[in-house]
């Protein structure tokens, strides 16, 4: 079995996959080296890779190590599968990385945008030659209710729900229609103006709040919730491949 | 001389009027009670109004109220020249409605979108027939970037510049572009959605970063960096009329 494990902004999410296939999926607020013991007790782990956006303890990578046959972590000099046009591939997030990669596994030789909807809102694409050409970081939901809040006099926190669209009559309908309508119309404006550039594009949705825009979109899409961890199985299965072939 | 001063989340700005037109303007990071009382050392002041959607020092306005002829505080309360179509008008912020009226003063009998592009990104309808239809607030540029920086683990703060539009080939280039096209696109969402809905729509630009967005629309506005100072001077003189006449 192999393990994916994604240490987002927001949460952590460790995905288990039989080859190509998902057999389990663990969720956290915070992970810890003990989270980590009991999911290898619990799954034989043959190999395992780690992806992280934000800063973690670093005796979660070498138990990877220790008690797996490989482990790796994704970095910006990875081998993996994509051509990586983009002038500081250090500072690509491995995050948007790897679900490019999935994108580009499950629908190869297509112009492919990647829209992640969770903590930042990042729109990356791939193009039919297998190329990361790029891509865009915005705030995600969560960030923009906590930005007005936060950064604001009299704001309130609030949190996604479903709204009534059009013009707020009151301050929460105001702020969850604006914040609504701004992340539609920011998806729309990527859709439309790259679908123009490139043929057929085909629109990947994923991330924490993929459900809930995706409901509120006009165009064709493909939502995958577990696009990151996907594609952190195929770049650890690339590796995988490349070291026996060594 | 009429003084409008606003206490805003980024900055506080006082402007002089006399009757409708500008006649001094100045901008502070913080104001204070010394910053009040030099103004109206130097400017004959008959009468104030207070605008504020922030915290401030209650010295304020009882120097105002104590030096001046007429002074006010803009409220949910306050007489006001538009109807207001508000479900909760307590909450409705007091920069938003100043700047409503002062374009409805301006374009009288027009159905008008008022943008703010400031702290908050802020979309607000008045009819022809004078009635404030509601609004969406959604976070402003600088927000968005302090969002982006505060709330996850790696991404740098940035703040607006110039950039290469499309997609982004480096973080930085990513960032930025990633919030300018998203305040771009969600303009145009609003004014050509509301276009649609309301007759010969007027589109009002104004707020901190009105020029840097003004130039990247493709559609017909108004760009009044002042308005929200215009709508609370043309507020202060219709409840100086209401009290003559009373």
């Amino acid at each position: 079995m192999n393990l994916a494990l994604d240490l987002g902004n927001t949460r952590a999410k460790a995905v288990f996959f039989d080859n190509d296939t998902e057999v389990a999926e663990y969720v956290y607020d915070k992970f810890t080296l003990d989270d980590c013991k009991a999911l290898l007790r619990k799954h034989d782990t043959e190999a395992a890779i780690l992806c992280a956006v934000t800063a973690f303890d670093e005796a979660l990578p070498r138990f990877l190590r220790d008690n797996t046959r490989f482990f790796m972590q994704l970095a910006a000099d990875t081998p993996q599968p994509l051509e990586i046009d983009y002038g500081t591939p250090q500072t690509l997030g491995a995050d948007r990385l790897a679900a490019a990669t999935a994108a580009a596994c499950i629908k190869p030789g297509r112009n492919i945008l990647v829209i992640d909807a969770g903590t930042a809102l990042t729109f990356d694409l791939v193009t039919a030659d297998g190329r990361f050409a790029g891509g865009n970081i915005s705030p995600g939901a969560r960030l923009r209710f906590k930005a007005l809040n936060a950064f604001t006099g009299k704001l309130p926190l609030l949190s996604l729900e479903e709204c009534s669209g059009g013009l707020g009559k009151s301050t929460k309908e105001a702020i969850l229609n604006g914040v609504v309508q701004g992340i539609v119309s920011e998806i729309g404006h990527y859709a439309e103006s790259l679908s123009a550039e490139y043929e057929d594009l085909l629109v990947f949705l994923t991330g924490g709040d993929c459900f809930y825009f995706a409901k509120k979109l006009k165009i064709p899409i493909f939502v995958v919730p577990n696009l990151l961890s996907q594609g952190l199985n195929r770049i650890l299965k690339y590796n995988l491949c490349r070291k026996s072939a060594l």
